[in-house]
């Protein structure tokens, strides 16, 4: 049979990424506490593709995938990006894993515990040396600061859901972004409250209002701090409970570079 | 050309449906202020199937729809589904039509105008005679009357869309269900609010606490007295502040019907 | 703390559904060959409330899936479903399970082997007995009768996704649910093909051409005969290559009814 | 009432991005043949915000898209972002506004006419001078050339979404960019085709075999001599029709950086 792929493109343009996406996978991903996580992930592979050859071999990506058999770690992806390199004979290596994450909650004062949902990803390239960016994305609560200060009683509050991503040059845990987001806002949430931390999460989220502008700033300033981190970014993105629309804030950083937003 | 279509099935199985859906399509609908009001529609047309033929010819429903230019009315609707019975030589026609309605709404205190977005369809059929079911979503903010009962002071609240059908047998405007929806809610919500209207709504729903349950009590109650109203259904669900995860309440009731839940 | 749930409502309306939506959870399911799979589902769970209550106590439903800690059978469901009634004094409880469900398939002609997703759900209500839906969405490939027939070459084919839900008098797999969906469809589709694989797919594709109408009926014909099954639903849905939207063909039966539909 | 918003904020950082997302809004935009169409867009607004001010006056973002009412052109947007950046006292001001926009086509043989609907979208900033990218989602249909090659008969075809993004120098119409992509597939699609126009576009589709890194090096071609053009990125996403995964290649050009990339 003849390989269509491997003969000479028509156009001499270099692609910058060839690949699959979406494919949905198992895997098991390092947990802090309970040391290994099984969940289910959305997946994306790529590499460039010189102009030379009109197509890629595609089943390589998934015979990639199957090697590794969906053990998930900082390793196991840098070992992936080398393996698609030399397999693809490609310049640049691509791969993104995306997966809902479960962290037991204790409630506040109950104590009764629980799973919550948070969605995570891996985003990494290799074109020479390893780059991973960690993506979390946390819903917390957030009661509006004007809300309360112009009205006699009460204040709209909302699920707001910020997305941190980090590009580390030393692990950083999910577990960590989790609690500085959860630090920064109104309350963070949970998936079982009896009515005694009902009532605690109520009065904690009136005793600290945010805005969303508020929550991106406290983050910030924590991964500014965070020796680990080279580069990041935060979205604080609120459902307003008194629109349909959303309110959002964002801030990309990157502290490699001399950062001109960095008035203080 | 050979019409396959019309070849006799393999299996003697009448077929319930055969359609088209996920049709995108830009339709003109009655406005009850303004007359007529453009938008989107997302269509989905079918007929049964009698065992004795293979196949339906597709694209006959876009021509319907081309024939109608997308001019939609509860006479349209009947005419599209009447042609549609005679052209497929069918029992039964059915459409569906969902599409984002806009209402102008003036904010409580300041009275400046703007859109909100509702969610529309009309979910319609005809074997014999026609019948009409209209969906109107209508997001609302709601909030709890157990966390502000329990709580020294605020209460969670948070977006909640009420989804509503009726069964007509006059026309309804899907002003008046909005109209239901919004006067049960702790309160309506705008696009737009200047503060003077952000703090009259948050103290509004501080006066107006309001369960899942409680909005799909008042909804129904309102829709049971209709007497243009032969069967409804209500849907409340609330995208809890305090969880990642929904309330909801639901009721269905058909007056036609002897109905065993109208213990009051 | 005031029980503000236990209250009586203003309004005598029973609700026939309480509870809570979109929670999502890390579920073990069973697995055919591996007797378990470890998998992320998306969970409802609800009850009817009469009308002397003014609302249902929503932890609770957390407390009952916790209590099972994610392990999924038929026999765990109806516990959850008996426990749910007890614990709310409802009439009925009714829980929705819906989650990907993975297969290991082998590729037709190299034999490599992968893994290939499906959409699995348990759609379970108790009002004094169990009754449990088990519904599977098999993506296929389809190609056009019609196309093949009046072309000189080539066909156009489609993904396909069929959804077939049964309900059971005795357990039925998803791995049987998922055969017959695959021996009806033009071709079954796989996460990784060789070339020869590949031709294998094509060719095979062409020589067994099918409508939406040709699977709905032939899933349905398997189904009949089947007596661990009282009821079915069959819903085929094209994402047509010629078009943007979709062709569909749909078919219900309650095989404990005399059937209107049975002509053959 | 106190303008919390005003007051100075706790921590010294600059915010990229503060505003409205998911703000649903009927607009009328350009139309080459028609002048004008009635959409429905989904909007997102923002400026950036100095660490001097703790948040926005969301309100205005909402004024300033109804002093403009929804009518979209190259001028409205430059206008738009002008009275964002003074309103605001910003630097920046972003607007990003999506909407479905439909061309009449005909089909290839019977001449028949049907609207087909392509996503569009302007992504515009304004930090000194405006800069708009204009985004099209182009449907086609693709035919795989080595599944045509290896196989007896047949070959798998299937649904490919193509997204343009061109920064403009000058004026290029949605038109144009559905017109240069549509020439690259194997075919385009069609939402009514007769039987005659299914055989053409089944028969020219086999004829014109394309794998994903051929549509994006065809049309790459095309944007890099079009002087108009300032940088593009292509995208080609196929719902392959023998995976449940997609295929896609990508790439990005800026013609005004010496390109490293053109090694033809």
């Amino acid at each position: 049979m003849r390989d269509i792929q491997s003969q000479p493109a028509n156009h001499s343009v270099h692609l910058d990424k060839v690949g699959v996406r979406n494919v949905t996978y198992p895997i098991t991903v390092m947990d802090r506490i309970n040391r290994w996580q099984e969940t289910v992930a959305k997946i994306s592979m790529s590499v460039d593709l010189p102009h030379q050859f009109r197509g890629t071999h595609m089943s390589r990506f998934i015979e990639t995938l199957n090697y590794h058999r969906g053990k998930i770690t900082v390793r196991s992806i840098d070992d992936m990006l080398q393996q698609m390199r030399e397999r693809f004979q490609a310049h640049c290596a691509h791969i993104e894993i995306v997966f809902p994450y479960f962290i037991e909650k204790e409630a506040p004062v109950s104590a009764e515990r629980s799973l919550l949902e948070y969605k995570a990803a891996f985003i990494a390239s290799n074109c020479g040396e390893t780059d991973i960016i960690l993506r979390v994305e946390v819903p917390v609560l957030t009661l509006c600061p004007c809300s309360k200060e112009i009205s006699k009683y009460g204040a709209h509050n909302q699920r707001n859901d910020v997305t941190v991503q980090v590009r580390m040059n030393k692990l950083v845990w999910i577990e960590e972004i989790v609690k500085v987001v959860e630090d920064s806002a109104s309350s963070d949430i949970f998936a079982l409250l009896k009515r005694s931390d009902e009532k605690y999460v109520t009065e904690r989220a009136y005793e600290n209002p945010r805005f969303v502008e508020d929550i991106v700033r406290e983050v910030a300033t924590c991964l500014r701090r965070d020796r680990r981190i080279d580069w990041f970014s935060v979205l604080s993105q609120s459902h307003e409970s008194i629109h349909k629309h959303d309110a959002f804030a964002f801030i990309e950083e990157d502290k490699r570079s001399a950062s001109k937003k960095q008035e203080g």
